[in-house]
């Protein structure tokens, strides 16, 4: 019984599904895919996977994903730089610019604050947000203007709220004037809210607004 | 507004999001999954990609995947020769493989017959098979030994069953003495037949058996 493929095939299996969320049948119908697929493409799809790895790091600044030195929002003057949103991961960067309601610059932490699985301030950009927003006017470290409101947009999550907390303390600590706020909790627009659930309706009852 | 990433990110959040079954947002999830997974594991990532094309080609006489001129199962003397099984894709080998109760060898086609979609008779290995079975005793195309049974083991679908009545007659035609067999329709095995369609209940009647 060969219940198994050629060696190639089985690596190819195998690396697939390493990824997040890719088991071992869809694997091996990605595998057949590419085995289906022309040299080109299937070149293509390496190529893209080694280039950004050579090419890819964090931005300086802010540490999203940039192919330079800094990141294009952090380069582009016409952003607010005296306005910083906080955000886990450079993911949540996308959604934040879809919205098209937000001029100001980032900060993305790398993850969220969480002790049970061995993350804690140190290994988030914490610190170097810490240092963005105190030495403010020094232009290695930001856009050479003082920081007048950060955003915490971490996610509404135990983890998200931990860490939001904590930066919050550790802001009013370090640079008493400077606004700090949070992304409202409420109900998803579009919602119904005999569906809600009880956290998030107690979260959009306690943050409910004059009309 | 930023609401794309790096080139080398879109690069490849867009090869990812050619392979079947994933859509834009699984393949940033993957992309980002890349970027922050090691260098060495990513670039075995695109090595095995690399690798299956260059070194994975169909067995010349069984067209099944292999990294040698034929593969292991054609290769392996302690198989039945003369049983051929007919599956349609590579893939069907292994859940064939799997069941621990088939000893023959097989025959790819490479597809099943749709003229719909334009795949017609000499698009799939059939002209191969009919070679294989009428020149029996010609060891470059095969083990050197009559065959005495062909299995159609195509999907029990549309395209499925016509490929496997077009084969039959064929195999009818070309080699009267063979026997040529279907795999059997009916209820899968700890399936419910309150919730069983009405074809493949359909199907079970007309193949019940004598107990």
């Amino acid at each position: 019984v060969t219940d198994s493929y050629a060696p190639p095939v089985q690596r190819l299996v195998t690396e697939l599904s390493k990824l997040p969320g890719i088991g071992n049948r869809t694997a091996q119908r990605l595998a057949f895919h590419v085995l289906r697929a022309s040299t080109q493409d299937a070149s293509a799809l390496a190529q893209a996977i080694i280039e950004v790895k050579e090419k890819i790091g964090l931005c300086e600044v802010c540490f999203n994903l940039t192919d330079e030195r800094r990141c294009r929002i952090c380069e582009d003057p016409r952003r607010d730089h005296a306005l910083i949103c906080v955000v886990e991961e450079p993911s949540d960067v996308i959604p934040m610019e879809r919205t098209h309601e937000y001029r100001g610059v980032y900060h993305v932490l790398g993850g969220a604050l969480s002790p049970i699985d061995g993350v804690d301030p140190e290994d988030l950009k914490i610190e170097q947000l810490l240092a963005r927003v105190t030495s403010a006017g020094q232009a290695d470290v930001g856009p050479g203007v003082a920081v007048r409101e950060v955003v915490l947009a971490t996610n509404p999550t135990t983890t998200g709220e931990a860490t939001a907390l904590h930066i919050a303390q550790e802001l009013r600590a370090r640079a008493p004037g400077l606004t700090v706020t949070r992304l409202a909790s409420g109900l998803p627009v579009g919602s119904d809210l005999e569906y809600a659930d009880e956290v998030t309706l107690g979260k959009a009852l306690a943050g409910r607004r004059a009309v």
